[in-house]
């Protein structure tokens, strides 16, 4: 995650196109708003899928251009991260159609994909980076540190988003800890997954959750940014200069 | 589900073949003592997948071949019902595989499979029968008659299994209810699912599982069966008999 978008030891940053219901052109407006703010990854909001207002190829090509053009202004590396959804073979024609627009990373929700369908992915496009989301992953009967940390990671997630502590959910701070260690700790030949603390998060913020999770860890705010609204640009670069100016201790 | 055994207006019966790690000619052993009991189906545990000491091919044809033996000798229509698991691509093959040797019903776990694979298999199985387990159903978070009995029938179930009331599991006898109701009620032109209560039940349940569910119901007894061992089938064919005999009121 962090070579693609050409990022040193800092950590990296994201942020996420909704809400539902506008067309592809307004989303790769906010992408091209976000972008010139310089992020690392821009991504889907996970329920955005193939809806008719917004096909998925329409939808992935206008937003990767959109991306594109913006990364020819500012110099960076802002890759965009499409969400991808339906059974297998959609998932396939997705991420084939993805990468015919230069994309390299997808979103995928492994638990209404199907854990089985998820590595099967994985395991026929070694070049796509998969972040996954915690859509339907159970909280409440499985301990997200194992499933979101261990298994998504055992399956082949590069990156997890869970919802951290404080934000609209109900994780504790011990949880989101011991998901993150699951998620990055040394497990025999098996690559570390990215944590992605997610969910309600601010600008203000930042400091705090880059002292708990450490520079190995991306750091997503969507609704915060996006609230900013003509003034996108301006608070995504605030939140971009903030990571990367922060000193670890 | 009740033309495939030619069962009149009576209830249909089922048991499951279990437990895990017996090799597939020990399932076929108890599939064969089952069948002789008098079911309409016999359906795999949940659990059974493609393990090593229990690999899907051989299992599947084992218990299917066991089942038409027993059925020669009494002249029934006893079902065998193979779970299928895996990735979409590895669920269609163990489908056709299970075709080849006569079986026109599976069982699949739509929220592990991911609602969008299983339908794909209904559509692309138009002649197989789908009987669902509920494994992974968020019952904590998704009410059950919408799941289990609203959405599985919109995504193509013809039987759904269910915890029923008063056995292993929390359902309370109204949420039973009304999942059976959300099951078989008339929804514009979409076919009804039956209604498979299940989950630590027994023979002495029977009537009032009958007065409360009616005729278009599945009784699915497992381990009360399968723990009389050596007098497996007196103790199906009294399970058969006593659904066959039940006066509806």
């Amino acid at each position: 995650m962090r070579e693609r978008v050409g990022a040193g030891r800092r950590a990296l940053t994201c942020s996420a196109l909704k809400p539902q219901g506008i067309p592809a052109s307004a989303l790769a407006a906010l992408a091209h708003d976000l972008a010139l703010g310089g992020l690392d990854y821009i991504k889907d909001d996970h329920g955005l899928a193939d809806q008719r207002y917004s096909p998925f190829h329409e939808r992935v090509a206008a937003c990767a251009d959109s991306v594109e053009r913006a990364n020819r202004i500012t110099g960076g590396k802002t890759r965009y991260v499409p969400s991808i959804g339906g059974n297998l073979d959609q998932l396939r024609h997705q991420i084939e159609r993805a990468r015919g627009v230069g994309v390299s990373a997808v979103l995928v929700v492994p638990m209404i994909a199907g854990l089985a369908n998820f590595h099967a992915l994985v395991r026929e496009f070694p070049g796509v980076a998969f972040m996954t989301h915690p859509a339907m992953a159970g909280a409440s009967r499985i301990a997200p540190p194992l499933l979101l940390g261990k298994l998504f990671r055992l399956f082949g997630a590069d990156a997890t988003v869970f919802p951290n502590h404080g934000g609209r959910f109900g994780y504790s701070p011990e949880t989101c800890r011991a998901l993150a260690a699951a998620a990055r700790s040394f497990w025999g030949g098996l690559a570390p997954t990215m944590p992605v603390p997610a969910g309600g998060m601010t600008t203000e913020r930042v400091a705090e959750m880059l002292a708990v999770y450490g520079p190995d860890t991306m750091l997503l705010i969507g609704g915060a940014l996006l609230s900013a609204q003509d003034r996108l640009t301006e608070a995504t670069r605030a939140f971009s200069r903030r990571v990367a100016d922060h000193v670890y201790a």
